[in-house]
């Protein structure tokens, strides 16, 4: 079954989370008979199954927990990786600014641990479609266990093959390109996406973003908009309200930009030019 | 019909974006036979309806325009409104962080505008649910067009009245508060929401979060988290790349916590009060 | 006379500031039977004389003022200029990490309108010294007017002239480049700086920043630091604090760098290699 | 003698610094005969006496050091401290908008270890004075001994003392406050501060800003100027230019002030009210 975030007590089958002291968490399925051994005592599944979410719960030998669903943004944190996972800042910035959606489809390069396969496979819900191309057998591997663990494998294609060597699927809404090199891959991209339609590449350093704004333009993309995202964090203390001390400063920068079919009429050249300067100044 | 970002070619019904130099965009429904009356010359409608997304066209005085599909981001900053809308960057974190997808019901105060009742009722699909207070008729008035317009009212409930009166709904898997004193509101956001579901508040002052800190404390909320999304944007000019000169620098705050069920054992009393501190610390 | 932040009261000769509503404020000498004509009223200099700083004066239709001392930030924020001045924040930053202090010998190129010469010589005091290169006699003298008029032309030598040419001076404690293509002056820069010696450049871009760390590691410079400065404002209602709504992104990115005198032994150019990466991750 | 960053030689007497592998600093006075232990072996003093600034030199078991005059953010970094130290970002700022230079006269409340006593009295020169007080003994001890180690005890006058006692000083230029509770001084700020003084305050928390905020206003302190610092350092290689994942993301809210003498004259309490407002919006 899929996983969700309905439901207002843990029934078999449901991930739950038991979430203790210093934020040690444990993700895992409710299994009728099942045990759950943490380093402080074992909780039986049974005892779980039924109550309502929320609820303190305690180990054998004592030791104190919440029983939660698990959030997105911990679902995300929990899975197995041999790659950076993007962070629930980033990944909810780019489902916004790209409108994904129920019934969308979104093709995917490449796929990594999956991370971002399963948050737009949750997005687009049970009627969209999300395509992702891998070239390592291993990451592939891995991104289909973390997908079904969550029930979501059905609705994603995982394609075993470099997008280098052309994209079969046409006309999809959007694409997201997560791979170090995506300057070399803009006009498969445009082929694959359909007219008008979004894309976001995301890279770490800015010579990979010059790159990439040059292939962008060269493929008649526009509309372009390059931006971080920061998140900063609070210490929840309501009388010494203050910033943390330290935060995460860099992930990646993401650039998105609409595939765009210009004539050849030169006022719409100097249209499209003005398109990928300056708009978001003073936003 | 229901908007949506579908499709490779303009249709009568559809919503379409006119976008010009300087930026300037226009966002109607394509009707047969229609005209749209821009400043630079007039656009008919039957010469957009079968174009691909994307394309360039021109006004009858010769100005060039790009004929797209609004985004999501468009279509929230576009809203006739008379209060402060949400911006994309929060929308995006809130959506993310509460793990708001397909199928979920979601109670909101206040609907104001309703830009996020929109982005709740476009993320939660046709087989979610929105439920959204406001005590001002004609605020309440203006957010059902605006919901109409984009075919997303049949999604949403839209109450008037004050949640400080009583909330009928119950067991709701998320809320999000946005009004000006929500630290008065808690104990009817706990009774409203299930066991474990996920409350999000949006203020702009420090002086609020402190308030609602208390508040959350005291009615059994915990894994309270308070923080700022910051967007950076830079000029997309692959040769001198660098951030724009100015930025939104402030727009709220978002504080996320979860409803808990502790009981009266102490060793959970002790696990809550430290689920309340620190989490965030160097993430 | 030299401007200064001493005495307790208004003299004949200092620099005076009004402010006034709106945040309207005028910087100019005091001068014996002297008048000033504010948008709202005359004041009569002889009135302000001899009056404590910071007191409240009206002109001769009764507009309100207070009467200050200009800060280093006000004067340098008022200088007659013709191009992008450097912003106290950058300068405050750029002073203490390189330790410009009382009695310092300072380069800089290009001059400009003078804001950091200005910076610099009130930093360095009396016994310090300023040389600064300009190639554009129009900004020469325009600095050369605003050092004279806060009395501290004698402190600068200004040259007119441009670096690439040659620099005749050597041995200098600290130097800083400010020019749009500072990385073609590099072993100039080295030419003049002491061993051991402080060097910062300031560029807009992130191009020239990497144009920048090349040329300074073929020179021999390590301890290689780029940052930006970032000032955030908050509105100063006790009650309703909060960030401002917007803020400067953008000013510029901060290289600083030392002049090293590496050997040929391979374990120091090892250490050299690795005083490049990374010292500041983290900080 | 006076530490300074004069001179193109390492002399005796003169403060030296020796970086090695992994960023591993000492700084030790020169003593002609004198030998430095490092983990990686010894340095003889007199094989440094004489070099250049810079110069590459090796300890007796072959580890590579360079041979630096410290930065004055290096010797604030590597103070004896028992408490937190201000950061260069907020020193360099701070002094930038007071206005320190040579010659100032400065009041600080509370000494703590000494490193803004240290930065204002290099800042204020020969002919500048900083009076500092400090409550607890072995912290004034504790500064006293960094002050003498750099040669700069003879510009500081500590006291021990409360200041809520009084103050004995008056007509200072400007008073820089970094205590706990700094809103419970600020009449006796007022007494020592001369008219039209600058004022500034250093506190962790947005409770202690908001309470600081309300004793200036209740004694006649106008523009007053709330703001934070913030540092963001970038990985310094030219191919793979992008932010360090993590920077320090609070030290403290930085609180500017003017003493102001108001009339009587309503005018002039409008326009004071107004000086305290919005100010620093958008700049």
């Amino acid at each position: 079954m899929i996983w969700n975030l309905h439901g207002t007590h843990a029934r078999a089958g449901d991930l739950a989370q038991l979430v203790g002291l210093r934020h040690k968490n444990f993700i895992f399925p409710l299994v009728e008979g099942g045990e759950y051994h943490t380093h402080r005592g074992i909780v039986r599944h049974d005892d779980l199954i039924g109550l309502p979410w929320g609820t303190q719960v305690f180990s054998h030998t004592g030791a104190a927990y919440f029983l939660l669903q698990p959030s997105l943004a911990d679902l995300l944190l929990s899975l197995k990786r041999n790659t950076q996972i993007l962070y629930p800042k980033d990944i909810g910035f780019i489902l916004t600014t790209m409108g994904i959606g129920p019934g969308m489809t979104v093709l995917e390069a490449g796929t990594g641990s999956g991370s971002m396969t399963i948050a737009l496979a949750y997005a687009v819900g049970a009627e969209g479609k999300i395509i992702s191309y891998e070239v390592r057998p291993e990451m592939q591997n891995l991104a289909s266990k973390n997908l079904s663990r969550l029930g979501l494998l059905e609705r994603a294609t995982l394609h075993l093959g470099d997008i280098g060597q052309g994209i079969a699927e046409t006309d999809v809404d959007a694409f997201f390109l997560d791979v170090p090199n995506p300057y070399d891959y803009i006009p498969q991209v445009r082929g694959a996406l359909k007219p008008g339609g979004f894309f976001c590449g995301l890279v770490p350093t800015v010579n990979q973003v010059a790159e990439l704004l040059h292939a962008l333009r060269r493929n008649k993309f526009a509309f372009i908009e390059v931006c971080e995202v920061l998140l900063r964090y609070y210490k929840p203390e309501p009388l010494r309200l203050r910033p943390t001390d330290r935060m995460v400063a860099h992930t990646g920068f993401l650039t998105f930009a609409r595939r765009i079919e210009p004539g050849e009429d030169p006022r719409g050249a100097a249209l499209m030019a003005e398109q990928n300067v300056d708009k978001t100044e003073g936003e």
